[in-house]
């Protein structure tokens, strides 16, 4: 009989490093986290390579996957740029294979969690393509088509976080004005939270009672509490962000026509209130082609793991 | 010495049939057109195998491939839809394949478009991917990922005309507000210019006078002969196309990242008039990627004859 | 016992002449109409001097009120331009004046019928100041401020058709992208009705059926009939037709603060079909000003014969 | 001979009262200036009356007129809002007309400022009407029409900076997106720049030697020194400001027609950066109007002093 070979997974946020050994059917076995000292490049290097010697210990372990948030090199050996981390073309493939003594890959984070859905989670059904939109402080994607992670001639595809939305509107960090990542992000969805609670103090009352009655201090996990609780202001905001995320899945629908659409991220926690408005968008931008089959828009199933077992499958076909 | 194999392809427009045998290096050897009876679904079919019938005469022909504007079947076997034409579920591969004996297949024409460039055209040198955007009337495209084309889960991928581009902007004729097809198509280009010679006569002196003087008598072949001429409201509408054009690539730049973009269409006539402000757009859109790699923009190299060439060379791939 | 002082008011149409007379009061004591003989300046002329000649006998009349779509110059004499009649620098009342022997005075339409509203209609309570927006193919305008309409230092003021409302929106005939004229007229809501017709047809069977199944044969009087009787469609070009009007309607608040908005139109036939939407988002436009009293919208009261009762009016002032 | 008479008038600032008396030329003959208190309504208050005391020692003072940022009751007595002090329904005309014991108005900040220029500063020549933007980080305003100022039936008009200008654009902090205070500010102009500065830092070296390489550090005086200086960033933030204001200033010709429109505020020291782009594109926004006389736009002439010319003036006219 032949021995389950396992890999290991390491997510790599700007908060904390997780990592996990994971079999053949996406099931973690063992788990662990540390805090990440982002500021650090040496320093989080060391952090992976010892918590991946920890994990390995015990285990027959055949690679290792990493995901980290950033732009990653097409050979998937280089950091190019991490938004959240210190790093900077930071050679992190070399690094940790030869600390380690295994092979290693770097995937962007929203390609390991797209790759985790399509293999594990919303869209395990599907056996060729699926778009997913990673819903977080920003809006990050991943794309399967024929099977595999479209990752780019350069290595940098599935950027869809800054596609323009809407021309002259609201300022992006990027430098933009109007990318999708002002309208469908966690920080959109406070941000008209807040206007709204500035705007029209009385129908947000159960919203301002959870920040002190302070717009200013409204954050994310408030709003889908209050949304949930019924406060109009709150679902308005997320009725927001679903339309625009429907219409920009619309536009994935038509370019790619992939078997199925994924909406990961914190906001999914909202359910309806999220996806009811985003399909209802969906629907209207494509009504044009009412005729014709098309994708189906899931909410993401692996939540936080996607990160660490979407990494360890990709490591385990190397 | 083996022979060399030959297909044909036939290009299906709304006013003529063009059809061609074609070798493996894309070179056609043969070639003839026909009018389309656009109203008359039966004799459209007629005119298409009488065409491939006199086409094979005298020649080895391994297969057959048919370029039409419309939505095909993922079994690439059927017109769901046709703009131009009489076809509503036209099982066109059936009856073309028993009418002449030989193995057909059916494509987008945009797709046949893109496949011809990627293989003998702008994206020749290209071995993984590119993305077309094909000026017409309307704007189509194609997508080639992993050497081949993106079909999609049902067959009708690479509708890159209808993505929203201005929200609430100009009606399309799909029925949203604001697709790029209303900004970056030949209507549009048109559209620019009738306004511009109304608004601003005096600057539009020698648009107008190809139109004997009647803005609404200005047509495409009028903008870029005024254009090329140094007719100042001619060459702005080809910025304004090119601009918004720009975007899009940008958007697919960073959601595909191909290794090479191509525009293709009438339009392409005008030269720098229209690739100068796409590029410059395609630039500032992408700024905030300045340090890394990404796809150059190139016009089309085939023209016309790209419809019957990617017909001929898909053909040779059943 | 003083006689009564008569006027009257004369609306030049693109279709119809309609003149009355009018007494102090806002009554229309006789009326009549013929047809405009719209190509030919001379007999549209004529066609005006003789309506005033028959209302004219039997009557003490005191002045002529002679209103109509176009620009008239900032001393009321001259047409300088009209879009629906063959006048082009006119010196109309001149003309009038010295063929009836009665002082003339000329006025643009909007101008009109906001004043007859202001007087005896809709804002006849106020005594300050309105803005009324006209609702016709175009969308027109009248101000009043101070108890007298605002004209402008060149006569050419209340052209609220064309301010900005969509940057690179639907293209106007003016030339530019995204005036008001193509989100809030009766045009807009005609093509909103069409483009949903074609795109949802089995949605809008109530609004098709009135026009025998072809969507392009689809006009304003059709959609108010079927929006009436449940149709949803229509209902939603209403919808929509009323959030840009009340945008724009929030906007004129916030500049001038008048005492009273008015909406007129034949579009206002559909009532609260348009006026809901329209107070919604006007009130959702001006939700950071709650705290303070705001103009109320009514829908204009005098209808087709706002244009006779207006001009008769303004002619009483002379 | 009759003596002169003057008048006192106060600027009340977020950071400064400036107070000066004034004659019937618009001449100051005195000032003076103070802190401003600005969380303490009493001492803000008391400060007022302690420089109108003073600044009346010894001239014979007629009436005293104030300005401040804020919404003002349209009998000019009550301060109802005011966003960067702590006045909420504050009696400010009672409180100080008992405290100095002379006839007092209160009047909003974009009024006085547009009074002030219309009667002596870049409108002076105009006897009927105006329009008035003031950039500052905000984007306040003033109208005349018939020769006085409009105040609106509530006294809240020409609250220029939150008409809508970009649907789903930039959030305001009034709650909206899309106001032209987000477009057309001195916060904007810092906002372009930033954005700009961080996307492509290699063309704004200049700009950023200013803030000591920090985009975040960059502020509005930086953008003019550089933009004066040749730094094409800051010049295109420039552009970009004038590119909306020119837009809302045909919007204001189109409606009110006004003799002369002023732009004010701390950007007009950036001249033609600033104004060039600004005519550009207010000509292009009203092209279709080509043939007709429109007001000119000018650049405020009386700076700063312009809120206390324009008070005292106001108050002669009590």
């Amino acid at each position: 009989m032949a021995a389950v070979t396992l890999t290991i997974g390491v997510d790599v946020g700007g908060t904390k490093v997780a990592g996990g050994v994971v079999d053949d059917t996406g099931t973690v076995l063992v788990q662990t986290r540390r805090d990440t000292p982002a500021d650090d490049v040496g320093k989080t290097r060391d952090v992976i390579t010892e918590l991946v010697t920890e994990l390995a210990a015990g285990h027959d372990i055949q690679a290792v996957g990493i995901g980290a948030a950033g732009w990653i090199d097409a050979s998937r050996s280089t950091v190019l740029f991490a938004p959240n981390l210190a790093w900077r073309d930071e050679p992190l493939r070399a690094y940790v294979s030869a600390a380690v003594g295994l092979p290693v890959i770097v995937e962007n984070d929203g390609n390991v969690a797209a790759w985790a859905e399509f293999r594990y989670g919303a869209a395990r059904n599907a056996d060729d393509s699926m778009v997913m939109f990673t819903i977080g402080t920003g809006v990050g994607g991943g794309i399967v088509l024929g099977g595999d992670l479209v990752r780019g001639a350069n290595g940098i595809a599935a950027e869809l976080g800054h596609m323009l939305t809407v021309p002259d509107g609201h300022q992006c960090g990027c430098g933009r004005l109007g990318c999708i990542e002002q309208y469908a992000s966690g920080s959109a969805l406070v941000r008209f939270a807040r206007a709204a609670a500035r705007q029209e103090p009385q129908r947000a009352t159960a919203l301002l009672e959870l920040a002190d009655g302070e717009a200013e201090a409204i954050t994310g996990p408030m709003v889908t509490a209050a949304a949930k609780s019924g406060d109009p202001v709150s679902a308005e905001a997320f009725a927001q962000v679903g339309r625009w995320l429907g219409t920009s899945m619309a536009d994935m629908a038509q370019m790619l026509d992939p078997q199925v659409l994924v909406v990961g991220g914190g906001v999914i926690d909202a359910g309806e209130l999220l996806m009811g408005p985003t399909r209802r968008s969906y629907a209207e931008s494509l009504a044009q082609r009412s005729r014709l089959p098309v994708a189906e828009i899931r909410p993401a199933e692996l939540g936080n793991a996607a990160g660490v077992i979407g990494a360890a499958d990709l490591a385990r076909r190397i």
